[in-house]
């Protein structure tokens, strides 16, 4: 975090990078009053009490051997390949098995400035609508790290379901349904076979889950009784 | 949102949708001060200002065909399947096809009640690393809306590259510094040959931008004049 202003932001930075696993914070020339409150918030990570302070940015990455610079806007002078979060952070994650990398986030107002810049291999934007419309500087930093965290397999695997109601279960229902039905002058007589069908249907598209199946019986018992 | 507290949250909310191109807001039973605050915010996006005010969840999801629930926790009774952001997202987008989705987010304090959870079909949940850690309110909302615009191609997708430079400039390159070398001393005249295929290597290696091969012409140029 490169010369953060809103304490509100540090401390969104720190909660993100806990939610997401990730452990060392560095602040470079913070807000000096910012910084202060960060810390001592009430319920402040225990990341952010443990982040690293620095005066200069080269001090701050000089034991990363790939830094990332973010950005929003699209700069004046471009002077860096800009890519897209979802594949920086294909290639960040990469870096990090070959060793430490500096993912830099500018201050609110300014986001990171021409020197800043010269630090950094390569930026990475983050692919909102339209490219005039900055992001808040905490979700900017917990989209980030999400991304980076991301298991690219997670969108593909079916999590596992609910368990669906036995077949036979779905049976007994409908039976009592139809019952109900048959007792409430619902079913016609002279077609009373493919209501009997609809019936099983209809209850078959409900998809009951498996836990709802006795409360289901007995609801319908309860009316049954009533009915006569 | 659900019972928001915090009018931050509220803006932050309306942030994120207006960066992912989400336009309609509704704002459930707020914390009055929170919504009046938030609305008139400096800067407060049109989006909030526009934002549709609801008594109960009730009318807010009423016009909706698909209602999903944002928690964090796993809640106490497990009444409905929960699915990670990644693969949720997936699913709404499918069902954004077929009509609209109300996508819930509870109070700072307490998520969403079990009331409110009763109306949703399924719930989502963000894929921290620890299930016990909580996540901001805006980074949540910023979170999931990401992930629905997000374009899953774009982490293959290689982004166009800063033109390299041409053969013909890595190759003046080379000779201005093979020049510079020699005219230092560097080079040994018995080995000059492989030094030359050393040095032309090396330049390759650097990949240098188009844009940049004038200038590192102009600096060796110089650094010539100099030498002599």
């Amino acid at each position: 975090m490169v010369a953060t202003r809103n304490p509100v932001n540090l401390g969104a930075a720190a909660r993100a990078m806990a939610n997401f696993g990730f452990s060392r914070l560095r602040v470079v020339n913070p807000y000096e009053v910012a910084f202060r409150e960060a810390r001592s918030a009430v319920g402040a990570a225990p990341l952010l009490r443990s982040a690293e302070e620095y005066r200069t940015l080269t001090d701050a990455v000089a034991d990363c051997r790939l830094v990332v610079g973010t950005t929003s806007v699209g700069h004046r002078e471009l002077q860096h390949s800009i890519r897209r979060l979802e594949y920086g952070a294909r290639l960040i994650s990469k870096a990090l098995a070959r060793g430490p990398v500096a993912l830099l986030f500018g201050s609110e107002k300014f986001g990171l400035s021409n020197e800043d810049l010269s630090h950094c291999q390569w930026l990475m934007r983050i692919p909102t609508v339209s490219q005039n419309l900055s992001m808040n500087l905490g979700q900017a930093v917990a989209l980030c790290l999400y991304e980076l965290a991301r298991d690219s397999k997670a969108a593909k695997v079916r999590p596992e379901k609910i368990k669906p109601a036995l077949a036979a279960e779905n049976e007994q229902i409908t039976a009592l349904l139809l019952d109900a039905l048959r007792l409430s002058g619902y079913v016609n007589p002279l077609t009373a076979d493919s209501t009997q069908d609809k019936v099983r249907r209809l209850v078959r598209r409900l998809n009951i889950a498996g836990r709802d199946a006795p409360v289901l019986l007995g609801m319908l018992r309860q009316i049954l009784w009533k009915l006569g």
